[in-house]
C-alpha cells in the first residue's frame, strides 16, 4: 500500500522530545517510504539530530518555533498562550491542508483542547473521543473513550460506538465489528440508568457493526468484542489498570527467572520465545491514542515512548488518513443521526431536529 | 493466634456448591483448628460429603434447608422469597449471635441485599462497600468499592476510605495506611467535581491513615497505596480488567513455553520458580469479597472458586471477626462524623446534624 501522505509532527513533546520524534519518523519511512513530514520545533536542536538521518532529511521540511507546551500546562492556558507552539502549528498544518495528519507526544489535555478548537468536530459529532487498540488473546480490540470525556451521555456513547466500529471496519478490515458496552455485568439490569438507556439505543439503531450488549472488564482482553465503548473516566482507569497488571506480571516473571540457577538456565533456553511474546504485547506497538471524531486526523503518542513507539503512532495516523477514516465516519454519523431511535434520550432535542 | 469463633456457611452457593464449601471448611481447620461451623443447606447432600472429613464433622453443626438462591435471582426477589434459603439462614445466624461471621459463594447482589436488610449498617455508615485485597509488586492493597454502589457521593467515598484504612490497620497491621483516591490523573484538577470535593474532604478530615491524594489505575498494582478508594462501578471494571490482563499474560506465557523444544525444556527447568510465582499471585489466595460497613461480618467467596479459595474466604471472615474489625470501624466512624469538615458537601445536611 502506498502512503502518499504528509504528516505534521510536533517535535517538542514527550519525555524524549526530538530524540524520539526524529528517529521515529525515520523508522516510519522504512515501512512507509512515500511519507513526507513537516516537523515543527526548535530548528537549532532539530538539525543536528536530523543530520544523522539522511533518508528522513530528504523527505521532510522543518518549521522553526522555539515555543513548546509543557506537560503540566493547563489546557486553557495552552490554548491562549500557545499559538506559536510546535503543537499548535502542527495542528494548524492539518487545518490548512498542508498535512494529512498530525502526531504529537505532548500534553494530552492541551493537544485535545487545541485539536478541538482548530480542527472542530466532524458534522454531527457531539464530542471527540480518545481511542486505542489493545491486544487480546485473539484479535485486537479498540477501546474508547480513554479520557477525553469524564462524563458521557447516551448520544456520545452511541457515537463512540460508531467511531470504533468504523475504525474496526476501515483499518482492521472487520466487516461486522462486534461492539460491547462496558458495564459491571452482562445482564440487562446492570449498571446505571444512562448505561441501560445507551444499551437500548444501541440495540435499536442501525450500526456499522453488531451490538453485543454489555461486556465486562475481563472482555477487554479476551477478544469477545472488536470495539469496547465506555466513558473517558472508566476507560482511562481500565487502561491504566491493565498497564499496571502487565507491569506486575513482568516483574514477577523476571523475579521467577532470577530465583534459582535452574530457572536462569530455563530463561536462557526460553529466551527467544519470550522475546517474541514480549514483542507481541509490546506497548510500543500499541502506541497511538487516536483522537476520533475530529475533522482532521490527530494522534497522541505516549509521552514516555521511544522512537519505536513514535514510529507506530505515525503509522496509526497514516493509516487513518490513508484509508479515509473520516469520510467513512461522516457517512455513518449522518446515517446514525437520521434514525429516530438515536434521539430517545432527549425529547426536546428530538423535536428541534 | 487462636480463632475461637463460629462461622456460618451458606453451603448452596457458587459453581461448586457443597463440593467447595465442605472441603474448604475442612481445609480452613488446618490453620485455624479452633473454628466451629454452622453449615446451612440440603442435609441429604451435605452429610455424604461431610462423611469424608472426620475433623470437620466434629466441629460443625448442619442446619437443613433445601431452599437455595440461584445465581440469576434478582436481589429484590431473593429478599422476598428467600427467607428460608441457606443464604438467608446463614446471615440470620450472625444477626442472632449464633455465629461470628458468615461466608457464602452465592449470588453477590442477593447476598448484599439480604446482609444489608438483616444485619443493617454500623451506626453512622451510609452504605456498605465490597472490598478485596489485591497483590502488588510490594505489599498488598485493599480496594473498595468493587460493585456494591454504582453511584457514590463524597460522604460514601470518605467513609470507604475509613473502612479500608481500618482494615489495613487491624488486619494487615499497617499503623498509618496510605490511602489513595482513584482518578484519571494525580493532579488536583483531574476528574469530576464530586471526586475533587472528596479529595478536599479527605485532605481535611482526621483519618486512621495518610491521604495520598489522587492515584491512577497503574497504582492499584505498584504498591503506592495500601488502600484504594473508588465508586463501585469503576472498582468493578478495574478489578475485572485486572483479572483479564492476568489471564492474558498467563495465556501468552503458556504459549511461549510451548512454542519450541528449547522453550519447553526451559519451562521444565523454571517450573518450580514459576509455580511459586503462580502461588503468590493465585487468585484463590486473594479470594474473599468483604462486605464492609455492616453490623456483622459477611464475606463473599468467588462463585467459581474451589475449596482452596473457599478456605481463604473463611480465613478472611475469621480475621475480620477475630481482630474486632467492626468495633474499630465504629470508633473511627464516630470520630469521622464528629468532624465538621466531613460535611462540607451538603450544607442542609450539616445544619440538620
Amino acid at each position: 500500500m502506498s502512503f502518499n501522505l504528509t504528516v505534521a509532527l510536533d517535535a517538542m513533546g514527550g519525555d524524549h522530545g526530538i530524540e524520539a520524534v526524529i528517529p521515529g519518523a525515520d523508522l516510519a519511512l522504512k515501512t512507509m517510504p512515500e511519507l513526507k513530514f513537516v516537523i515543527y520545533g526548535d530548528e537549532g536542536k532539530i538539525r543536528p539530530v536530523l543530520a544523522r538521518y539522511a533518508n528522513l532529511r530528504k523527505r521532510c521540511e522543518v518549521v522553526h518555533t522555539d515555543k513548546a507546551i509543557s506537560n503540566d500546562e493547563k489546557p486553557a492556558i495552552a490554548l491562549r498562550s500557545g499559538r506559536q507552539s510546535s503543537m499548535r502549528l502542527a495542528i494548524n498544518a492539518v487545518k490548512e491542508g498542508r498535512a494529512d495528519c498530525i502526531v504529537s507526544s505532548g500534553n494530552t489535555g492541551a493537544l485535545m483542547a487545541m485539536a478541538k478548537m482548530v480542527l472542530k468536530c466532524l458534522p454531527g459529532i457531539h464530542r471527540p473521543a480518545i481511542a486505542s487498540v489493545l491486544p487480546t488473546i485473539s484479535r485486537d480490540t479498540v477501546v474508547l473513550d480513554l479520557g477525553a470525556n469524564i462524563v458521557c451521555d447516551t448520544e456520545m456513547l452511541t457515537q463512540f460506538a460508531v467511531l470504533g466500529a468504523v475504525y474496526a471496519r476501515v483499518v482492521e478490515g472487520i466487516s461486522a465489528p462486534r461492539i460491547g458496552l462496558l458495564n459491571v455485568g452482562t445482564e440487562d439490569m446492570k449498571g446505571g440508568e444512562m448505561l441501560r438507556e445507551t444499551a437500548a439505543v444501541l440495540s435499536k439503531v442501525k450500526l456499522p457493526g453488531k451490538f453485543l450488549g454489555f461486556v465486562e472488564g475481563v472482555d477487554i482482553t479476551n477478544g469477545r468484542a472488536d470495539v469496547i465503548v465506555t466513558d473517558g473516566f472508566t476507560g482511562n482507569v481500565a487502561l491504566k489498570t491493565a498497564e499496571g497488571v502487565a507491569k506486575m506480571s513482568e516483574y514477577y516473571m523476571r523475579r521467577a527467572f532470577k530465583s534459582s540457577p535452574f530457572a536462569m538456565l530455563g530463561a536462557l533456553l526460553a529466551y527467544r520465545s519470550f522475546k517474541k511474546v514480549k514483542k507481541e504485547l509490546d506497548p510500543r506497538y500499541y502506541n497511538g491514542g487516536m483522537f476520533l471524531g475530529l475533522d482532521g486526523i490527530c494522534v497522541k503518542s505516549h509521552g514516555g515512548s521511544d522512537h519505536i513507539g513514535f514510529a507506530n503512532a505515525i503509522k496509526v495516523a497514516a493509516e487513518l488518513a490513508h484509508r479515509g477514516f473520516n469520510d467513512r465516519v461522516a457517512v455513518e454519523i449522518e446515517q446514525l443521526m437520521s434514525q429516530e431511535s438515536f434521539f430517545v434520550s432527549d425529547i426536546d432535542e428530538e423535536e428541534s431536529v
